[in-house]
């Protein structure tokens, strides 16, 4: 099978709403903006060995090459509208790109996503999505907007992802499906545009990402005890220190990391993100990431704090 | 050097103008549309051993993946305005990174061209590029419009990639040039956009291209003897049946194929585009694409024309 048939394949799976105007098997796709929004373009790649193995099904792959890019649109709040596709196969198999479409079109389909256009080249397998989102004039959520005081919250429950790919086999299966099958936050994202000061998604580690969101100057208290866990993880790794390593330095639970003003209320905006969101700490001016427990020590690599500077 | 270094070494390098409101260095970029204008996508990848070798300069290979798909916003008339960079690469190697961008940033400059972000893995090379293109409303040239008796005609001279590659170290400079460093037909694809009633860039060939823009009953007369090719290509490949083979069947020449009306002003569009523009045959009802020639026999695998429905 070649290209061309390849590309019909995919063509013909895919949904295209009134915003596109040329799609997929032009030169380029042709798109009507929604006036008055901005765009909000983002890219990921996966690449086999390091984002996923050879064992996975393709539809996980699928799923999780257009999840880690819509988690990038959630933390800017903004809408998903446009996707690009760039696939380089080893070999035009048809079977693996029909699973990978069942995963990445379920994907696209739940977020409101046109798939418009793409490349496919032979070579090693690598998968690259590229997405254009919306957001109203001036209301995107940047990285930038943190002040001493400010509280950090997160949506959901982190450390998972971590768990499952340290434990492998032995993890049950919510966790692996929290690893092959994560869920962006869009809803949330957009929910907690307005009081969010900043935000960021949940992809390298907590403390990794919370660095992204300070200044020069600023730093951060986390209150471990404060880290929401799921059952799952609770039930399959009992000490509080491996969980905590998980839960701060474990990335893709592509949950989002915000900063909200002192005093938010925090139960009205988990209505509305449809998720619980914890406070997990506040931003400080000390220039440190410092991570505190009222019941337990605080190992000393995690308890030292991080300078996101130096990375030491 | 980690990934967090060689981002800050691209944002540093990469120029940004009003309408980049978040560049580089955020969870996805925002952006201004223009008002009134319509967004044109696409995305290429280049991939190591099939687009270009392991002994290609690191600026050739950048320069090379921003023309690339620069041709497919030329060729729907667009204006370039925003680009994604999704580089996978074996090691995080600065002077090879530092050489891509060389090429990719001079390319990106003369076309008017913001990068605006992008992602950085390990693993196979693979260089993907994603662009986005404005065109006013409606103005966007497709593949779609040729009509029986309209004008084929192609700006430039094609052939001369195709030679360099057949050629290989034996190729004079002008012409592996034209396959390393070509130039994407920017200026001549809004200059057409009025005349143009469907217009594709010659990337896979000319037969294999034109193939594209007849709809199921029509076909093609090519007049082989009107066919413009450069100097170099005349001088480097004598008879006249392989210089036919390289024109009619050999990509990455880059220029524009278009469809006019019959009539049509060729010389006013020339001056418009920078560049020459031959009328190189014709759109018919046969739904053939048949090569023909006054000065020389056709050979058979030309002259039996071509069934872009069957491929035969």
């Amino acid at each position: 099978m070649g290209e061309f048939e390849l590309i019909e394949r995919i063509r013909a799976r895919s949904r295209a709403d009134d915003s596109v105007l040329v799609g997929i098997g032009d030169d380029a796709a042709v798109l009507a903006p929604t006036p008055g929004s901005q765009l909000v373009v983002t890219t990921d790649s996966l690449v086999a060995e390091r984002h996923f193995t050879a064992d996975w099904p393709a539809a996980d792959i699928g799923w999780l090459a257009a999840q880690a890019n819509l988690s990038d649109l959630a933390a800017m709040a903004a809408r998903p509208r446009w996707a690009l596709l760039a696939l380089t196969l080893p070999e035009p198999d048809t079977d693996w790109l029909d699973g990978f479409l069942d995963g990445f079109l379920d994907a696209a389909a739940e977020a409101g996503l046109n798939l418009v256009g793409g490349n496919l080249a032979r070579g090693p397998l690598n998968v690259g999505v590229e997405l254009i989102g919306e957001v109203p004039a001036g209301r995107a959520v940047t990285r930038r907007g943190a002040r001493a005081g400010d509280c950090l919250a997160v949506t959901g429950t982190i450390g998972d992802a971590a768990a499952a790919l340290a434990l492998g086999e032995t993890a049950g299966r919510a966790l692996r499906q929290r690893l092959r099958r994560p869920n962006a936050r869009l809803r949330a994202g957009q929910a907690l545009a307005d009081a969010a000061r900043a935000m960021i998604d949940l992809s390298d580690g907590l403390l990794a990402d919370l660095a992204h969101l300070l200044s020069e100057g600023q730093g951060a208290e986390i209150e471990l005890d404060a880290l929401p866990a799921s059952e799952a993880l609770l039930a399959a790794v009992n000490d509080h220190e491996s969980r905590w390593r998980f839960q701060t330095g474990g990335g893709s639970d592509y949950e989002l990391l915000t900063v909200l003003e002192p005093g938010t209320d925090t139960s009205a905006l988990s209505a509305s993100a449809g998720l619980p969101l914890s406070i997990i700490g506040r931003v400080t001016d000390s220039g440190r990431i410092v991570c505190r427990s009222d019941r337990h020590a605080v190992p000393a690599t995690l308890g030292r704090g991080w300078d996101h500077f130096s990375g030491d």
